[in-house]
Parts: structure tokens; C-alpha cells; sequence
């Protein structure tokens, strides 16, 4: 495969996916994976309702089946991709886990931890990859609870 | 038993002995426990080396606990009890868990919401609760690992 291939976009629709397989579930449609060199070392999506925790986001799932993975509790040179932009607890939760880089898709004005709370990083920060898409599934899943 | 005895101090001295737990493992010692009318519903230590997770804290693995008994993901009209002031993600746990009342041990100005983020919450929250017995554990644990 085409090394030109594993760019944002690519692992984005890989978080996508576990994004849609939430919505199937009827959970808030979120999803992450962690990638590190171009491989997917762990991926979650969102599963509050199912397990009835509310710290089962897609996020801390992600992490803590990376670092089972790893056998380590830390994710130095891994990247997370996320089809939502991290709240605060994610972001915490990032920070902890000393991953290298965050990617996501769909900015979260209400409880994202820039956007809402404007919290800084020395992590890089990519915004906007694959958002249209993102954040198309967000919208989709809160009109059909209103409806 | 005394209603009386069911004060603040009670649970705290019930979380310290969490905390305890923690520390014979030579983990972080901080400890949580969270209360529905008098009783405790989740208890729980810090887990990070021996689960190699950087989200297993006291304070995430406790409301997993609570919401587990509960049977919901909503800990409404519950109040948290942790040895130490919560970090951004347990913060961040606590508000997506809808906990009533945090109330905490010792201040911790390195990661706390608090003392570092300044971040504000509608939940009240009560510092400074056995805050020596909390404070000389972490204290004790960090010295022996400098030594």
C-alpha cells in the first residue's frame, strides 16, 4: 500500500467508522483510533449508554486499549484521531496518556475543551480533517433524538 | 450508628483509607469514594501502574463503580469524596456524571481544576477536608520515590 495513502484523512475514516458503529448502537456518534507509525494500535467509539458510564467516551476507551496494547501506560509518538473535537475530560485524559499528536474532525462549541474552554496544549493540534462528515453524523443523531 | 458521624470527615477518612490501598501497591495514593444518602455506593484507589492506564484514576474508577450499582449513568443527588483535588479529566468524569457535591482532601496546584485551571463549576465543592492525613501520604510516597 501506498505510504501516501496513511495520511489524517485516511486514519480519520478509520475513527469515522467507529463513529457510524455508535450511531448503530444509538450512542452519541463518536469515534477514535490511535495510530503509531502508520498502525492502529488501538480503537474505540463512544459507549455511555451502552455500559451506563459516563466516562466511556470514545477517547478513554481508545487509550486505555492502546496502552493494553502496549503493555504501558504511556503513548509517547502515538497520535489519536477523533471524529469530535475532546472535551475536557478526553483532553485530561490525552494529556495523561502523553500522546504526541491530536487530530479530530467536527469543532464542539459546547464542550470542547478549545472551543468551549479555550485550555492550551503543547501537544500539535490539527482541526477540521474529514469535519463535513463529522460532524454531518452529530447532526443527524441529535435531529432523530428531537424528532 | 450516630447520624452525626456521617459527616464530611467520615467519607473522607473512608476515601484516605482507599488512598492506604494505593500506596502499599506504590501507586499515586489517592483514593475516592462516592455516597447516595449516608451510603457508599463506589469506592475506588488509584490503578494506573497496576492496570498500565493512564485514565484508571480513583476518581474515573469510582464513578464507573457508582454507575455500575446504580444500573445509570447519572449520578444525580451523589457526592464525590477524593483524597486529592481532581485533576482536568476527573473534573471533567465528574461533571459528565452529574455528581451533586465534590468535596476533596489536599490541593494539588500542579494539576488541579482548581488551583491550576481556575475552571469554574456550577457543582459546589468543599477543599481542605482532612487535608494533612491527605496531603502527607502523597508527600511520603513522592520523597521515597526521590530517595
Amino acid at each position: 500500500m501506498d505510504p501516501i495513502l496513511f495520511d489524517d484523512s485516511y486514519f480519520m475514516k478509520q475513527a469515522i467508522q467507529q463513529a457510524e458503529m455508535a450511531y448503530e448502537k444509538d450512542e452519541v456518534p463518536i469515534g477514535a483510533v490511535i495510530t503509531y507509525e502508520n498502525r492502529i494500535i488501538g480503537r474505540a467509539h463512544n459507549q455511555v449508554e451502552q455500559l451506563n458510564d459516563p466516562t466511556a467516551h470514545a477517547e478513554i476507551l481508545a487509550i486505555t486499549a492502546a496502552c493494553n496494547f502496549a503493555g504501558y501506560k504511556h503513548l509517547d509518538g502515538c497520535t489519536i484521531y477523533i471524529t469530535v473535537e475532546p472535551c475536557l475530560m478526553c483532553f485530561g485524559a490525552i494529556q495523561w496518556a502523553r500522546l504526541s499528536k491530536i487530530v479530530y474532525g467536527a469543532e464542539e462549541p459546547k464542550t470542547g475543551f478549545d472551543s468551549k474552554h479555550q485550555l492550551q496544549t503543547i501537544i500539535p493540534v490539527i482541526g477540521g480533517i474529514e469535519s463535513a462528515t463529522c460532524s454531518a453524523l452529530m447532526k443527524t443523531f441529535f435531529q432523530s433524538k428531537r424528532n
